[in-house]
């Protein structure tokens, strides 16, 4: 684990000068004489948060036993796939990462300890601007920690020729013995998803809350059969959802709560706004098999616009659409045959 | 965290797949009726082992709390950088990605528990081609982690333009409550490797052992003061654990254990074998700060050649060469001034 940024193994900008830049965008009258207050601020956040024990700087960072199960979650982005470095703020694709993984526990019922960053930073003719992006990165990777009282304890950097790649784990414990798996939907079971769905490609999909907030409200109150993130589609997950459960789902289309953005969407893609809703990724959502007599209960702590029912486990497997009275298979796609 | 493969987030390779592929390389006569059995066997290998509650297959794994702190570590490697894919069995790449990150576990004393694995394939026009880079590396992977009896419990596998990037974090468990971080030199502490140093382009920087099980017989019976794993050179690796530590150190260039393939190095490079052992990265071998008074015991226990003394840490800071009588100045390269 290194936070040293090797250029092509020769060169190396230390992990100090990276936070000096960061520094300089924090506040851009900083000055050297700053940049060790700023440098000893950093690594103070990074140590200050009890869990961890030993942070940035070994070979290792060390996390506190509390008395609970771990779990543990890694994402990776890559430039043009994930996000657009070119035409986005570097610290929205910083907060994305630790958002996206910060979800995966969610999902869970987990509650976050502590991250790792590891970047591949592309070497340019202008290094001042290489390591202005490995900073903004930074910053936007220690705005979304600090929010979520989430310990950044160690990474490896390296810069090279290719395309921009992050990747990030994330480390979090089981709380009260509680762990929602994807595989315990059981027939009977309502769909019910945490917010609207569809046209994240507008915005959200760099710029949503990961549903950490809800699961503790809702945890050790509220019995969840089976929860996973909505990061391929509601389709898509929901089948996955199905299959290690060994279950089936209707849906009802009617009351899908399709977002504003799938909306806009739609007016220039092609699609309608409930096959955005279906069909789009990225919505980091959580989608939950919850047992019928719970729903007003999770209603009342929540909201009901942040528990929406839209459908029911069934025991027949497969993805069924219900629209009135008629009920029509559905591809993991969101299209739904014989419409 | 997924397991499956998105092809320019359209078409979807499914972790099943990548493990058949995997599965014919195992056995050249595979075929479907065999996939579902290997299938079977890959996940069972992944899940049996105690330390893992919940592996592969949901948005993140649980990992059984046993009472210890848990120790991190992440490690990214990039073709071109730390490999050249094209040239080199792409097994060698997937063990040499675990073995550096279980490596940086040994340099903690700790003890690994479980491995996440994220990937970034590089689509070419051949997709069997680029399956089969998969499923070589994951079987690389699978071969270092099963001899360390290491949790494969999750990843993140995705394809992409791009040239082929690997990351991995290992998580461990402190073990008795021993850490062994870098800062903890003392002056008057020996300066003690584990192996020769050199060379390890020649080969050893794919093939080498994890430092584990030496850590293993060593901890709880010999007072370490610091440990670290030497992966970008002696010299640079021993001025970092100076400066952790507070430090400096006088290394004792008669005593240096000096690998065959730093003199076979020699013979082209224009570099003594000396300058190889003290300049070269990636020897993964442990550099440990040692009471003068353990290493009798510390090499009744290891063997001599796997505990070499060669130098002294001082109160007098910065990195110095002695050779005979004479002390010099030596830069972080292994550069010694007015040699």
């Amino acid at each position: 684990m290194r936070w040293s940024c090797s250029r092509e193994q020769s060169e190396e900008i230390a992990f100090d000068e990276v936070l000096f830049v960061s520094q300089q965008l924090l506040n851009p009258l900083g000055g050297k004489n700053l940049e060790q207050s700023f440098v000893a601020w950093a690594k103070m956040r990074a140590y200050r948060l009890p869990q961890a024990k030993l942070g940035i700087g070994d070979d290792a960072a060390v996390l506190a036993n509390v008395g609970r199960d771990t779990v543990v979650t890694t994402d990776t982005m890559m430039d043009g796939v994930h996000f657009e470095s070119g035409s986005v703020d570097a610290r929205r694709i910083g907060r994305k990462l630790v958002a996206a993984n910060l979800s995966d526990l969610a999902a869970m019922a987990a509650r976050p300890v502590a991250i790792l960053l590891s970047m591949c930073i592309p070497i340019t003719d202008d290094p001042a601007s290489d390591e202005l992006l490995a900073a903004e990165i930074y910053e936007g990777v220690c705005q979304s920690a600090e929010q979520h009282r989430v310990a950044i304890v160690g990474g490896d950097t390296n810069c090279w020729s290719g395309p921009l790649v992050l990747s990030l784990t994330a480390v979090g414990e089981v709380v009260e013995g509680e762990i929602w798996t994807r595989s315990g939907a059981k027939p009977g079971d309502l769909v019910v998803v945490t917010g609207a769905l569809g046209g994240s490609i507008l915005g959200k999909h760099l710029d949503f809350t990961p549903r950490l907030e809800w699961v503790e409200q809702v945890r050790s109150r509220v019995q969840v059969d089976a929860a996973m993130d909505i990061s391929d589609g509601l389709s898509v997950d929901l089948l996955r959802m199905c299959d290690a459960s060994h279950c089936g789902a209707v849906l009802d289309l009617d009351t899908i709560p399709v977002a504003a953005a799938a909306i806009e969407l739609s007016q220039n893609s092609g699609k309608s706004p409930l096959e955005h809703a279906l069909g789009d990724g990225e919505d980091f959502e959580l989608l939950i098999a919850l047992p019928q007599d719970e729903l007003a209960g999770l209603q009342a702590i929540v909201g009901s616009d942040k528990a929406i029912a839209c459908g029911t486990f069934t025991s027949r497997t497969g993805l069924w659409a219900r629209e009135g009275a008629r009920i029509r298979q559905m591809a993991a796609t969101g299209y739904i045959h014989g419409q």
